[in-house]
């Protein structure tokens, strides 16, 4: 078998060992005679997995007792229609755009709430190559959502606004596990698993208890209600199961790995290995320059169109797949996830390096 | 590996080619050297799977062009709530409510349209056992909401009324490919993926064009809105895309075995297997005896719950699992689904002529 090296912005590249734990009991699950996709969400096979999934999340994210741990569906898009519906409660909610996921999910917001739904701040206007400053939030507003990596854009936030009794919501999709936040200071965290979790087709959301009882809206139908999802431990109808069993096999391996703080330490290897080579190209341009940079979504162009299609065409062929940038940005995008080898990331440095030894001096 | 008949009412057991199928390119597919998990949604491969099981979807059931076939997620339940948030328009929405599946898509109805949901008939007064009578529907009304397969009362709507120009909603979710349904009566059908198609995680829909263009709406979130999923070929953001995959094997599968006439034959072979047994048993008694038998699900019962048990447990240790009947009902179900094999419904009937023999006369 050909080794490809993806590097997807989502779905994206899963561990070996996960894939080939999935395989090897994909027709017989722990001597059941079924296989997982097979199994009753009732029964008590498929209830230890998932209740397993829930543990290591507690584990690895160090998530507290007071925080509910939830698998939603719809992706991260789905939270953007929920979040307003749910805690916006007749108060004003509050969105940070340095993104296209953030302007999604005030997009969202908007429609929900309409007016209520403010944008606190945005770095569209400087094609979202920086971070922009967030202003103070009211305190009676009913949370602030922000995105913690810029998936399209290639930039992070490492730290968050110190807020005084505003709840602060984060799309944690494209780097959680990757870099080792506290979660304390979060009233909820939400990621599509499709990057750093596994498949896609399950979103987990992790919700401060005292955050859940805030909702006092009394007309939501049952699947767009976080607390149906609470009370019911994720099982009011029938969970994604397989998804949510893979996500399972992919925390084990990073806790086999040596968890969020390993992944973490990793994650900036990789993501130098790439900055070097696109600090010292006289070819290949960073998109972002600040301490800003994304150790999971690096964005990068030689300013020229053709050039780039060049660069992803060759990559290509070279077995370095998915480079190329966001529909809405262009250029390219190496996506290196936890699941992204070292090795992987080795083998497009040095392509990087051959191509503009190939085509430095000569822009096609 | 032992040979288990798994009766779950869904998830559900899946045919051993599709297993098979799924087991021999988890690692590789197509010779990318990727998983198909791991594709992105927007890559060729992938998205030739999609259209691939649109396409199986057109042929099995007949669907015309002027029909989109929509994949979203959160199961039935989230069509509960997206139905009457698209198609109600300020208009009344009938519902009838024949089972608590139909009794949960009134109450999530309720929810969103308040006093506008309309309870349009109910067999709840008789335990379900019956269909209910359905009365003339407005002309005016949004539409009527009918559920064509009570999976856990195990009653089928076989035909539908004549509306006289009110859209007919369908959830298909437990007999879809199972009874042979001319779809151009419907002006929707949707179906969650667990039961006829495939691993949870995905759900079908499928809305006549027309009826999509009645959406008046204006603030309806993207992943709420039916028309972001028919602009987009459901991927306005990243579609669940291995049950998706899984969808595929399973259709192929469906169009190996003959199509949906031979699905709706094997269907009726089983079902008369068992509700023979039932019919001649002392024993046991079929919950429901009228014209309206489920194919798919065949409740029953000892009329003691202490025999029911027992019935559950010596089947469990013969292999025969997941028979116990739903929460809200009691007694036995089994749920014998497309991929249900013939030998397996054979099982059961055997086992339940050799349990009257042994527990007939003397109730524990």
């Amino acid at each position: 078998m050909k080794e490809v090296f993806n590097f997807s912005a989502g779905p994206s590249t899963l561990p070996k060992p996960v894939l080939e734990a999935a395989h090897k009991e994909l027709l017989n699950y722990n001597n059941t005679g079924m296989s997982v996709m097979e199994m009753s969400h009732r029964s008590k096979n498929y209830v230890d997995i998932h209740n397993e999934v829930i543990s290591l999340f507690r584990e690895l994210m160090k998530i507290p007792d007071d925080y509910e741990v939830l698998f939603t569906t719809g992706g991260a898009t789905m939270q953007f229609a929920m979040i307003p519906m749910n805690f916006a409660n007749d108060k004003k909610a509050y969105y940070v755009d340095a993104g296209v996921w953030g302007a999604g999910a005030y997009r969202d917001a908007k429609l929900v709430l309409g007016d209520k739904a403010i944008l606190a701040a945005s770095s569209k206007d400087q094609n979202y190559r920086v971070l922009p400053e967030i202003p103070e939030i009211p305190k009676d507003a009913a949370y602030l959502h922000v995105t913690s990596n810029n998936t399209t854009e290639g930039t992070t936030m490492y730290s968050f606004p110190k807020l005084d009794g505003v709840p602060l919501i984060v799309d944690m999709s494209s780097n959680i596990l990757s870099v080792d936040y506290d979660i304390t200071q979060f009233d909820m965290v939400y990621a599509g698993a499709q990057k750093n979790l596994g498949p896609a087709g399950v979103t987990i959301a992790i919700v401060k208890k005292d955050f859940l009882n805030t909702i006092t809206a009394t007309n939501l139908p049952k699947m767009l209600d976080y607390r149906s999802y609470a009370e019911r431990n994720s099982a009011f109808n029938t969970p994604p199961t397989y998804p949510i069993y893979m996500v399972g096999l992919m925390l084990k391996w990073v806790k086999e790995m040596g968890g969020v703080k390993a992944m973490e330490k990793l994650a900036k290897e990789k993501a130098d290995c790439l900055y070097r080579v696109l600090d010292n190209s006289k070819l290949f341009k960073a998109t972002v320059t600040d301490g800003s940079r994304s150790v999971n979504n690096i964005t990068f162009s030689t300013g020229s169109e053709e050039l780039d299609a060049t660069f992803i065409k060759e990559a290509t062929e070279n077995n370095l797949s998915s480079l190329k940038g966001h529909r809405l940005v262009g250029g390219m995008r190496a996506s290196i996830y936890n699941a992204m080898e070292y090795k992987g990331v080795k083998a497009l440095c040095e392509f990087m390096q051959a191509f503009e030894l190939k085509y430095g001096g000569k822009h096609v």
